[in-house]
């Protein structure tokens, strides 16, 4: 099982973005399109994991379209809300995506059980399907420590109140190259690569 | 990401005859040994769906034995029953694993909404884990039509009450030859073989 260089991939999204940042993360040996240029309907996402939400995207989209597919699902976890907001990291931020109103809710969730615990992680988790047949999945991860008030313009979400273990920084003030070489993603990635490509 | 003939396999199971029967179904090019002989313990199956139950069990034992590990879910599903017992097959029957009680509730449910549809389908998801490392999962599906009452005494489980598509005999009845050849379990397999092994 290996993704031959040069094939055509079906990446999950309705994001063309998304599509080119995995072109890129893939070096770009691949031709990935979306699965919204293939007039492709989004599942819902009723998986319990990261890895089990990424694992039905792809299945979905590689069953449907006849080809290779591939899908992720990130997020953030921490230690003293047991896990939260973990597969629910983009919905905690609403529909007009307000992280700013995300990373203020896990401070006050924080507050309101008194812990002293700062504790959490990134997962990103990628699942690649062949039509009708298997699938390979992977997960990244990266430990680190919330700090508040968010920190750093750059990357997105919840990454001006994550300091990843080792750094002094957090990942919305981390230089990007320096945040995408150690990024949970990467991490992910580089695991995909190795079990995939030659 | 190959399975290399002649190595070890950690079965997540604690059922020694589990990982004879797995030896056999991977043509005895492999040494399966199982998670109950190195002390692991075993987890909750804690997800929705029968692949992340599987893939729940396989990361488990990899990545406590430090071993490429192998685990299987499997059960039968009902369309008029919204795919009940599914997930749960083995918990219908109870902690002395009686069967008869199990077929008997699923008659039961579907005199109760009152369908006379019949559909059903057994389902086998094997996932392969490498320690801190990717998976692998596929699935086989099977299926037939449910039959009451239950007919044939070959077999185990829900065997006796479901007929194969193309068949005239339930998987109870079933010469065991044929059944193993095409049986859910049978096509998972394949699968897997495919994915996995020159």
């Amino acid at each position: 099982m290996r993704l031959i260089k040069g094939m055509r991939l079906v990446a999950a999204t309705h994001n063309p973005g998304k599509a080119r940042e995995i072109e890129a993360l893939l070096d770009g040996h691949y031709e990935v399109v979306t699965a919204g240029s293939l007039n492709l309907p989004e599942p819902d996402e009723t998986e319990a994991t990261f890895t089990g939400n990424a694992l039905l995207k792809a299945r979905h989209a590689a069953d449907l379209s006849g080809e290779v597919a591939l899908a992720d699902d990130s997020g953030m976890s921490v230690a003293a809300l047991d896990g939260a907001p973990g597969i629910f990291s983009a919905r905690w931020a609403g529909p007009d995506k307000d992280f700013g109103f995300a990373m203020r809710k896990v401070e006050e969730r924080l507050e309101e059980i008194g812990s002293d615990d700062r504790r959490a992680w990134f997962t990103s988790a990628l699942a690649v399907a062949w039509p009708n047949g298997p699938a390979v999945v992977v997960e990244g991860r990266v430990d680190g420590l919330l700090t508040f008030p968010p920190r750093g313009d750059r990357g997105f979400g919840y990454d001006p109140i994550f300091i990843p273990d080792g750094q002094t920084q957090t990942f919305g003030e981390l230089d990007p190259a320096l945040k995408d070489s150690i990024s949970h993603r990467a991490l992910a990635f580089a695991k995909l690569k190795a079990a995939l490509i030659d």
